[in-house]
């Protein structure tokens, strides 16, 4: 399985998401915020895979305060800093809610017994997150039919988690199955995730994937090539409407008009129960260039206008099922969700 | 206006539009060959520009033809080689056909009338182009509403026409009318005619343009930051089933999600009228570099299987209305379309 993200010897390992597949290269995070910046840099990125690493980059905070410092004051300094790098993941806030609850019930504590509780709760976020995975797989395989074309937007797989992957995943137990499956991978602009990320993943694991760019997603469903449709997510609100990688709800509306399902692939702690719907989820607009540049290289006028937000938000009438590690939520999802919770 | 094609003392001088923005530099073809390589290579791209561009081909090649050279067989073979560059343009085919109209009519005029009949007849052909366009221009802008956001995909602009543009040249009259518009421009993957040749046009032209990727289209609908929806096309059945670029479809599907009028702007000699609906239009699939490659760059795993189909079919039913030089085509377009032949 690969590697996204470890912890090891006091460092943070993780596999640099930006140079895939060209180069296969580890960053080393001493500090946490090394582990900011490699979130906001999108180093490692998937809403699973960025609450690990913060999780971790708590841990890696709170193993440098000294007996000196202001423990709350250090610890409050970190979480801001963490919280800070990246909006719409909800796994990011869950991670770091999480590490704040084990940290005020260990401050109590000697200094050093706090940092390896923090140290082994992180692990075992990491550790959970592919168990997690492996019962989203479990309960997803199902959906999937042998002799399927699955169409995939972005990299919702064992990169954007702490491994195994969420629609990946479901895609990885099918074909464990013995399902003769073939992936279509949306290149997924700016970033390319798909035509990076996910080919890579697949291809490495001898599951057949087919790259298209993103606006061809359509005239492959016109064409009858496309059976299903299996996302990830950033972040889901109680009613199921889901913010997940741009170009997710285009998706959803060339599934809805080839009467094709389309589901997403999510761990519980993807859930925002505090949200009544998808409106308040907030889009990350990130930086102009990454639309202008590609492989470091201007491919329009330099000074032109763009616009580049990150995610955007499907709502839950278009989502046939959300697959969870508790189970298949169908609509109504409030319902369905809700039965999972807690 | 933009020099996108011209005939200059027995050559054809046209803009590479595979450099653009980045670089602007003139290709001089010397004979009929030069012109097929650079249709084939999309150094000259869009349905109208191709079709001027056979044209001016087939002038080329008959101009090139000696007294002692066997005429009809030398004049088959220039006609072969030109339709044989690539398969969905209507317009080019259409244009040979012209052509070969002439040649029929002066073959039995002495050679050097022949060859200046063909260099007049192109050259009327280019000309007509713009004068088309312009009309289009004047029937299309009725349709802009001052303050309107609009969106196109791919280039159908002066580069894609012999000057003014298709659905540009929409926009370009509504603009001159002093109507305040926004262009948001889908980038449109694989060979990037909106960031490369779209932004350029309307950033030369003072218009206001926004560039998106091709997958933020739904996104920008769904939070009404779009109004209408302007492209060209390659090959329009007399139905009104509509070939353009890659994509087109998939924008046409969003568009009737978020009930916004779509529009084709396009010649009549777009229109097949051989063809009672889309599905026998050929869609031409181009190299798998196209996709993997970017900037000269592999983007994803070398060896990753690849589609790339250079178009797709938008049904009639999806498109509000076909501007044409003859004015509006409302539905049902086998009637209005065919109330604008001959």
């Amino acid at each position: 399985m690969l590697p996204t993200i470890t912890w090891d010897n006091d460092r943070v390992i993780l596999i640099d998401q930006r140079l895939l597949p060209t180069e296969e290269i580890y960053l080393e995070c001493l500090d946490y915020i090394q582990v900011a910046e490699a979130i906001e840099e999108m180093a490692i990125r998937g809403a699973p895979a960025i609450g690990v690493a913060a999780a971790y980059g708590v841990a890696l905070g709170v193993n440098k305060v000294k007996e000196s410092d202001d423990l709350e004051e250090e610890f409050e300094r970190i979480l801001v800093r963490l919280g800070d790098t990246r909006p719409t993941a909800r796994n990011l806030f869950w991670a770091l809610e999480r590490m704040k609850q084990t940290f005020d019930n260990h401050k109590h504590l000697a200094l050093p017994e706090l940092k390896h509780g923090l140290i082994q709760e992180a692990i075992a976020i990491d550790k959970q997150d592919v168990e997690t995975n492996k019962k989203i797989g479990y309960w997803g395989r199902g959906l999937i039919q042998n002799g399927q074309n699955i169409l995939t937007h972005c990299n919702a797989g064992a990169l954007a988690t702490a491994g195994y992957g969420t629609a990946l995943g479901v895609i990885r137990a099918a074909y464990e199955q013995g399902k003769k499956i073939r992936v279509f991978a949306d290149e997924t602009r700016p970033i390319l995730q798909g035509a990076r990320l996910t080919c890579w993943e697949l291809d490495r694991d001898g599951i057949p994937v087919v790259l298209i760019t993103d606006n061809m997603a359509g005239y492959l469903m016109k064409i009858g090539r496309i059976d299903a449709v299996i996302i990830g997510a950033d972040r889901i609100a109680r009613n199921g409407d889901t913010a997940n990688k741009i170009g997710t709800y285009s998706v959803a509306v060339l599934a809805k008009e080839h009467s094709l399902p389309f589901y997403v692939a999510a761990p519980l702690n993807t859930i925002d129960f505090s949200l009544a719907n998808g409106d308040a989820i907030p889009i990350e607009e990130r930086n102009p260039e990454e639309v202008k540049k590609l492989a470091g290289q201007c491919i329009t006028v330099p000074d032109i206008e763009v616009h580049n937000p990150a995610f955007d938000v499907t709502p839950a009438e278009y989502i046939t099922a959300i697959i969870t590690e508790k189970g298949v939520a169908k609509p109504p999802f409030t319902q369905s969700l809700a039965s999972f919770k807690g």
